[in-house]
C-alpha cells in the first residue's frame, strides 16, 4: 500500500461511488473488488521482512443474498468517511460502528448490529481505496507519551517534545497531520510500559543521549507504531524495543518490527523491519543476577512461548529460536521494573546505554 | 490527612527512625503505631461526603513473630522513600517492590515476596507520616490527557494546554510539584474515554466552552484525581463527569467523588465531594433516542448494579436510586461514544452545552 495524500484519498473514495453508479446505470449487478484478507491470503515476506498479504480478489455483489449485507456496509463505511473527509472531522473505530449503525427504513434491520461488522467495512474499504484508516479519518486508540529534542508543528501549534515537563507530549490516535520541524535526535526508545518511560523521563535520558523516548502501556497503538515508523522511514532513526523479558514482550516487539496478521494489508504503514529489540534478554537474567526476580511461567505463559516461537517470522530465526529455549529453561518472565534492585537509576544509566554502545541487541 | 510539605515529609519520616532508634536505646521492643486499615475501621461519613478512616491504631513490634515481618516491611519502604527523597527521584510502586525485595543476609528469605506486601508497607507509611506516596517519592500509573486554557509550569518549563496539537499533554503520574501559572477556565470535564477526549478536543470544546478537559481509559488513575482535585480546590472550578451509562462508569463518579475504600486513609487528598455526574444517565437514553444502542445488561452488570446501588454512599440517595431503578428496567448499557449515532459532534455541540446550561447533573 503506498502512501496516499488527501486529495487521493478523496478520489480513490470518488471513484468508489461513481463505480458503483455506472454498473446501476448500465443496469448491471453493482459489485466490488474486495481483497481477500483470510488466513490463506496473508504470509510472512521474509524479504521485505513483513508480514502481507497476497494478491487474491474477491467480488462482491449487491444482488446476492450471502453478500449484500457486506456490499451495503462498505458503501455505508464510505459514506462516513467521505463525510468525515468532507467535514474535516475524525471518529474513533467504536463512534464510526454507532454512526454507521442506522435502522433501514420501513424494516428493523440495522446497517450494523456489531463492531465487528463495522470494522470488517472499514478494513475493505483501507483495501478498496488503498488508505489508511487513519487517512479515511478513522482513529483507532488514544494511548502513550513521548519526549526527546523534537519540534513538530500539529493543528497550528508548534511544539517541543523537549520542554513538557514530567509528562511529554500525550500521542494521539492520527499521528498522519503531524509535521517535524526539527528533529535533533540520534534513535528512538520504545518502552512497553509508562512507568519505565517516566523512570527514563526523569533522569533525562533522551538528553544525555540524544534520544527520542516513547511508551505505550501494554501493546503499541497504531498511533504509536506511525510515530515509530515515521522517524524511522523519515529520518533514518533506529528504533530499539523495551519489553519485559516474556513471550507477551516478544510478541510487543514482533508486532512492532514485522506487523499483524490481522493488519496485515496495512504492514508498509506500520511495520518497522529495521527495528532491534534491546531487552530483556534471557541472558540479561544471568548477566545483571535478575534470577531471583523470575516471575514462574503458568501454564498460558508456556502455551503463549510455544505459539510465538512458531510464528513465521521468528521459526527460521537461530538467535530467537536460542532465546525462546533459554526462556523455557528459565521458566519465568522477568520484568524492566525488576531492574529497579539493581538501582534507582540503573536502566537509565548503566543498562542502556551499554546495550547500545556493545550493539547488544536483537535484530 | 493534611497535606504536607516537602520539608514536613522528610521531617516525619526522620521522626519514624529516630523513634525506632531511641527505643532501642532504651531497650525497649521497638514498635510503630500503625493505623487500622481493616474494613471495619473505614466508613462512608455523610457529613464530609468522603470515604474515611476511623482513629483506631495498632501496635506492631519487631519482638513478635506475628509483626515482624511487616515492621521490617515497613521500616524498608521509609528507608526506600528517604533515599529516593534524597536523590531527587522517584520510583512506580513496581519498581519500588523490586527495590524492597533484598535476600536478608545469611539466609534465603526476601523482605518481601508480592507486591501485596511492598504496596501494603507503603499505605501504612502514608498513615504513620501523615504523607501521600506522591510525597514520599512513590508514584501509581501515568495515563490521560488534558487540554484548556491553562499555563502550568513543571521542571522548569513551561507548558500552555491550549498549544498542544491534537494530543494535549500527557499527564504524569505524580502532578504535585505542577505549579499553576494562570487557569483561564470555568470547569473542568473528565471523560472515562480517551476517544470522547479526542471528540471534545477535535471539536475545540475548551475553547468554546471556556473550560479544561481531561480523560483517562477506565478508571482514572491517583494522577487525575490529584489533578481534578488540585483544579477544584485550588480555583475553585466545579467538575463534571462524563461515564459511559452502566453500573461502571457509576462507579467511576463516585471513586472520582467520594474515594475509595482501599485509599479511604487518603480520601481528603484526593476525593471531589463537590463533582457533579453530567452523563450519561438513564433519562438520556430516552431523551435522546439511545433505546437502540442499548447494550443487553450481562449477569456480571447485573450483579454490579446491585453491589454499587447498596454502597452507603449511594443507598440513601433518592436521585441515585431512581438512577438504578431506571436502569435495571432499561436492562442494558450505552456508552458514550453513542451519542455519535446523533450526530459527529453532537456530544461537543449540544449534548454537553445543554447539560450545563440547563444545570441537568446529578450530585
Amino acid at each position: 500500500m503506498l502512501r496516499l495524500t488527501k486529495q487521493e484519498t478523496k478520489k480513490n473514495l470518488k471513484q468508489l461511488g461513481s463505480n458503483v453508479l455506472d454498473q446501476i446505470k448500465h443496469e448491471k449487478n453493482p459489485a466490488l473488488d474486495v481483497p481477500i484478507r483470510t488466513l490463506s491470503n496473508v504470509k510472512y515476506d521474509p524479504k521485505s521482512k513483513m508480514i502481507t498479504m497476497g494478491e487474491g480478489l474477491a467480488k462482491r455483489y449487491f444482488f446476492n443474498i450471502g453478500h449484500v449485507r457486506k456490499f451495503v456496509q462498505t458503501i455505508e463505511a464510505a459514506a462516513v468517511a467521505k463525510e468525515l473527509i468532507d467535514v474535516g472531522k475524525h471518529l474513533s473505530l467504536r463512534e464510526t460502528f454507532y454512526r454507521m449503525k442506522r435502522t433501514l427504513p420501513n424494516s428493523n434491520i440495522n446497517l450494523v448490529d456489531e463492531q465487528e461488522e463495522s470494522n470488517a467495512a472499514i478494513e475493505d474499504l483501507e483495501l478498496i481505496t488503498d488508505a489508511s484508516r487513519e487517512l479515511l479519518h478513522i482513529n483507532a486508540n488514544k494511548l502513550g507519551s513521548v519526549a526527546g529534542k523534537v519540534v513538530i508543528e500539529d493543528k497550528g501549534d508548534t511544539i517541543d517534545w523537549s520542554k513538557l515537563g514530567s509528562g511529554g507530549w500525550a500521542i494521539p490516535s492520527n499521528v498522519e497531520d503531524i509535521i517535524f520541524k526539527k528533529v535533533d535526535a540520534k534513535f528512538v526508545i520504545y518502552l512497553e510500559k509508562a512507568a519505565e518511560w517516566e523512570r527514563l523521563h526523569e533522569d533525562r535520558v533522551w538528553e544525555k543521549l540524544n534520544c527520542i523516548i516513547i511508551s505505550s502501556q501494554g501493546q503499541a497503538t497504531r498511533g504509536i507504531r506511525r510515530l515509530l515508523q515515521r522517524l524511522h522511514m523519515e529520518y533514518k532513526l533506529p528504533v530499539y524495543i523495551l519489553v519485559d523479558g516474556d513471550p507477551w514482550g516478544a510478541y510487543i516487539y514482533s508486532v512492532i518490527k514485522y506487523g499483524s496478521i490481522s493488519l496485515a494489508h496495512i504492514s508498509q504503514e506500520l511495520a518497522i523491519p529495521g527495528a532491534k529489540m534491546l531487552g530483556l534478554t534471557a541472558e540479561d537474567v544471568v548477566k545483571y543476577g535478575l534470577q531471583k526476580h523470575l516471575i514462574k511461567f503458568e501454564e498460558v505463559d508456556v502455551k503463549r512461548l510455544e505459539q510465538v516461537k512458531n510464528y513465521d517470522w521468528f521459526k527460521d530465526h537461530k538467535e530467537w529460536q536460542k532465546q525462546f529455549k533459554l526462556w523455557k529453561e528459565l521458566n519465568g518472565k522477568v520484568e524492566l521494573a525488576a531492574l529497579s534492585s539493581k538501582g534507582i537509576t540503573f536502566i537509565s544509566d548503566k543498562y542502556i546505554p551499554d546495550k547500545i554502545k556493545n550493539k547488544e541487541w536483537l535484530d
